[in-house]
């Protein structure tokens, strides 16, 4: 399969990497840096403790390439339009667009650049971290969970599935993909942008009823929104998993609050703004999340002043 | 007249200063390092650039006095009920409370104190500061608002009103006081949990569209619940004074922004809670309101972890 695999990060450079063990693989990234580590030294992957090496193409521009059967997209959700408004000459009548990326509703973005037959949704359990440009490390493996907004008709996700397998993952396709991008939601909704807003630590939440009034807030606007989007959403067990997170990684740091911490621009729009998106859908009032969204917002401007 | 004032900070000190001119005034605080500079040096007030020296009574604790005819609660109001316990034995059925502290809403915890046709609400438009135990500056003049919830069916409020401007006070004398008290309390719930929460200064607001929606959010319920409290509340023309304080006040920090930077408990309770507590008496829904003031309270127990 030819496979374009937009953004270098973590994520990107272990799927670009190892896919490209089977397929055509270019690895598409607007760092300069990365790419010619890349293309001079290999991709270093660290698994199992082990350094392995791969070589996708690393290029800096997909112009002149012919279009490419998938569309791996990887870069942070805020920069989905223009990585593939700069790449739409790679993007035919066959191309396939796939999204991994966090939070919800990348489906917006992506079908304005393909049919709605040809895109297709997921979540990876898969993590990974930056060590040095074209030196990732694979952390956690686990399922890639894909499926598509509407049937299958071409039998895509089976090739998809093979191509994926044979290259070490784990590709389960799902009927109801949205259940499953709206149950890692729940979790991530009532805690990112409640840990940004106070830029505090994940365990912070358990420990505080405040911040958990917060997250239970905003959880019961997203069950709500859940449940007028016809999926499953059984609140007060969510409530408990919430908890046990809490709990469990006391220290943990989420991307809003680690974003904010370091002066950077957040991913809060496709976390908690994909609820509020999809609530205007559903003409549902979600006040809460239209509040902290703005107010994740604002600290961000505040951030840069 | 017969007055004690409760808390010697610089609103404390500034009234129990001046009526200490024409009244019998016992100024009462916990705080022995002040009670002590008073009752040796006086409490000097510096006004218009003079030192001018007044001699209240200073006292760290009212046992064993008569009761007051009047008293004034001049503590931050999360110690207003704790005050008023550790002085209940000055209030007689004779005696007047009032309350010009910031917020609204103060009466629901005087009224536990005393019956509703004995206390007494308002505003101050004076301003000041504590320089040194003993010594604050009378800042800003301007009038003394009150009212009562009932009528002054004692003809109580003449009296005071002379009481006061014998002293060099502006009493003024409202029969719809609640509409002043909220008058204040709109441009102080757009600004002051929202400059909390993203800890920056006035002039922020209107500097960024996602803090001036988050105003605007607070705004628009605080409207709404006045209307329902049959008071009137123009939202545009208040917009407009929100956005010309903000600014022309570009440092200005507000008091829940300054006690958050220096970790200690904050007001909100009284501003953006006591549209809570409005907004429950109504049966209206104010989603943004409590979501801000259990933000702002998780942001005190995060500071002081």
């Amino acid at each position: 399969m030819r496979i374009a695999v937009i953004g270098a990060g973590a994520m990107g450079s272990i799927y670009g990497g190892r896919l490209s063990q089977n397929n055509e693989v270019f690895l598409v990234d607007t760092n300069k840096a990365v790419i010619d580590v890349v293309n001079q030294n290999g991709l270093i992957l660290e698994e199992n403790g082990h350094d392995n090496k791969y070589s996708p193409k690393a290029v800096n521009t997909t112009e002149g390439l012919e279009p490419a059967d998938l569309i791996i997209l990887f870069v942070k959700a805020l920069y989905s339009r223009s990585a593939l408004e700069s790449n739409r000459h790679i993007i035919s009548g066959n191309t396939y667009l796939m999204t991994l990326q966090n939070g919800s509703g990348h489906e917006d973005i992506l079908s304005e650049f393909a049919p709605v037959e040809r895109i297709i949704i997921g979540t990876t359990e898969d993590n990974g971290a930056v060590l040095s440009p074209g030196h990732v490390r694979h952390g956690g493996k686990g399922n890639t969970n894909v499926g598509m907004l509407v049937e299958d008709s071409n039998h895509f996700l089976p090739r998809l599935k093979e191509a994926f397998d044979s290259c070490g993952f784990n590709v389960r396709i799902h009927e109801n993909i949205q259940q499953l991008i709206w149950n890692k939601l729940f979790v991530n909704v009532a805690f990112s942008a409640v840990t940004g807003l106070l830029k505090c630590e994940m365990g912070f939440i358990a420990k505080c009823d405040y911040a958990m009034n917060l997250s239970k807030k905003l959880l019961h606007e997203a069950v709500t929104v859940a449940h007028a989007l016809g999926l499953e959403a059984d609140e007060s067990k969510l409530l408990e998993e919430i908890k046990s997170v809490s709990e469990n990684s006391p220290n943990g740091v989420t991307s809003i609050s680690a974003d904010l911490r370091a002066g950077r621009k957040t991913e809060v729009d496709t976390i908690s703004g994909s609820v509020v998106r999809a609530a205007k859908k559903c003409k549902i009032e979600v006040p809460c999340h239209e509040f902290i969204v703005n107010a994740i917002h604002a600290m961000e401007n505040y951030n840069v002043r």
